[in-house]
């Protein structure tokens, strides 16, 4: 595997600065939000796109994601949780009573959502440890009443943000931020169009290590203007002569999230020679290909955007099979690789529905696999990834 | 193991008609059914105690139970489920596509809710089977717009329904429904108090059987007449002097749903010789301890009413451990057993801080049980319950 940062120095001699800063942006976040709290700022745990950062931040709080992608907390969560929630419940639960997340420890208050049966009684425990606000989500993105109940929720959010951090929410600072954040996925899914090409450099662990800053920016207009900076490094790159191309099998992962800690399958599939171009889940793209209205009541604008996220909790779900269509148009995909954690009923629900729409309306090859955060299956992903491959070639 | 026919046939020389209409319920009910369809009566297919069985009658429709709780059909469902749904969805699933469920060839239209992940998903693919009317269950029993949103949701239902039956619903015939549901489950409470006599003759399936009958009448009015009938003949057979105690462990049962077909539980634990006194439970008396308000809104007085149902999609659901609370106290409970199927996400998370509650509050020992419609953990939960038998002792 290249990355970008190697190719450079090959290529042009120069470190890429821009690349480094997103690998390791979480720990840098740390001394960032530390003196963000120090100088009195307050700062909210959140585990959720359904989360709306214009409004967090336009109350004068950094949201930031808390730790739930790894193995090691999770035999302490079982200690209060059934083993059969999904490793991410768990794992994030794990990390709370254990005080061993560094932004868990930062919060001053969580903000939690509805959207599985397992993180909503999960909250119950976790908001005994924190000051928590739990965000009711309709359960269906159709009709004018789901989203009445939905916007009012984040009236209620509001509320709870201005008690925190004693900072009413200007409408006027609220509409600098939908513009900030708008920015941002737009800048975030052309990086990311731009990345998939052939001879870009960038693997998808590069890519989601991008992504996955997003949720511990303390300054969003600093993580923006990093974005520009390595959109346009690469593009400089790309018009190089004599780049190699890399042929494997372009994939779309789709399904729960992952992160760094989590990414076991696309670990397998680029060590198998494929390419995961793009991630339709919510620490890929999924949060990123949706503008909110800039214009008239920015809550119901941002009501009416973030219900519109194609999550599995909503019923039904249309969203989800379009922009994956959308999305293997956009991103040249080969095949469709479904990753679901062990205990998502929503997820797991519906990939056979999802898969019959897939292979009939795109003709890919589609393959769901269930999986968590042990290693012990590892083998057996290889095998079933590998086959998949086969099918695309 | 006694039942009231043999008690009554040794100590009266009568034959108790009223228990053998119960234990066949479901199987006299299909004549009624078809009588009232060839009549052009709708029939309702419905799954869950939040279908408002009041405005569904006063639309001129019967509400039914529909399968759900035999193992047999579960391997046809998981051609389309996941397998680590839990066991009563995916037996319901089963029975609808195959078919092999008179209940559901008898209705007209489904009534679906939003209890749980796993049903919600589900309801997507049987929702294509059927004319389906989703309920949309708010997270919450606290604060007015959960409230709200839920009695707008009936009134979305009661349009449903009316165009079902081309009935519209009148005031007046559903102030009717909400009196006589109301006798129902009082009469229902009052039987069950009645029949964990220590003298009494019936046992906890047979009390099942009775319980179970309120979802396939066809004629509330006389399963009302029903169950008086059983109850005057209970009292009546109470004062008999001379009866034998029964003096086994009186166990509390709580958590998901059983039915004939689905009580090895219970038929485990009667054959350990503890009885099970109450099931707080939605095929027990989970749903009848509740009246409707009987003046006002009869929209709003639903919505209160069946808002408050202790079901643990409610998050928090404090009003399951009062619940419990009070029927340990009325029903001279000593050890509480709570069973939950596999997969069942809010129940068995509910489970670890319940188990606190309850032995902290009660002094009561407690079990907690996971388990499938198969037989193949018999054994082991024999072993179980016999442990917690003991340390009730």
């Amino acid at each position: 595997m290249h990355s970008l940062l190697t190719i450079k120095t090959i290529s042009t001699g120069q470190d890429n600065m821009n690349l480094k800063a997103f690998t390791s942006f979480s720990e840098l976040s740390i001394a960032e939000l530390d003196a963000h709290q120090q100088a009195g700022g307050k700062i909210a745990g959140v585990y959720c796109i359904y989360a709306p950062n214009e409004l967090i931040r336009a109350a004068g709080i950094v949201p930031v994601s808390l730790c739930g992608k790894k193995q090691q907390p999770i035999k302490d969560a079982e200690r209060d949780l059934p083993a059969s929630l999904c490793p991410l419940i768990k794992s994030s639960y794990g990390y709370a009573i254990t005080d061993s997340c560094p932004f868990f420890s930062f919060s001053d208050i969580l903000i939690a959502e509805t959207t599985c049966d397992g993180k909503k009684k999960m909250y119950e425990l976790m908001g005994k440890i924190k000051p928590m606000h739990l965000m009711h989500l309709p359960h269906t993105q159709q009709g004018s009443a789901p989203l009445q109940y939905w916007r009012d929720g984040l009236e209620e959010l509001k509320q709870f943000l201005t008690d925190c951090s004693g900072i009413e929410v200007k409408e006027e600072v609220l509409h600098q931020q939908i513009v900030l954040q708008n920015k941002i996925r737009h800048e975030l899914y052309n990086l990311s169009l731009l990345a998939a090409d052939k001879r870009s450099p960038l693997t998808a662990r590069d890519m989601l290590a991008v992504q996955e800053s997003k949720s511990f920016t303390v300054y969003p207009e600093k993580y923006l203007a990093q974005l520009i900076c390595l959109h346009t490094e690469l593009e400089e790159h790309l018009q190089e002569e004599g780049l190699p191309e890399r042929n494997g099998i372009r994939l779309l992962l789709t399904g729960c999230p992952v992160g760094i800690g989590s990414d076991k399958v696309i670990q397998i599939a680029e060590e198998l020679g494929a390419r995961v171009v793009c991630m339709e889940n919510c620490s890929g793209l999924k949060g990123m290909t949706m503008p909110v209205t800039e214009t008239g009541d920015p809550y119901l604008a941002l009501a009416e955007r973030y219900l519109q996220i194609p999550c599995s909790c909503m019923t039904p779900n249309p969203n989800r099979a379009k922009s994956i269509k959308e999305m293997v148009k956009a991103f040249e995909v080969d095949a469709i690789l479904d990753m679901t954690w062990l205990g998502c009923h929503t997820y797991n629900a519906e990939s056979t529905t999802l898969q019959r729409t897939i292979e009939e309306e795109t003709g890919l090859p589609f393959l769901h696999i269930e999986t968590d955060y042990s290693e012990s299956d590892e083998g057996q992903l290889r095998t079933r990834i590998e086959a998949l491959i086969e099918l695309a070639e």
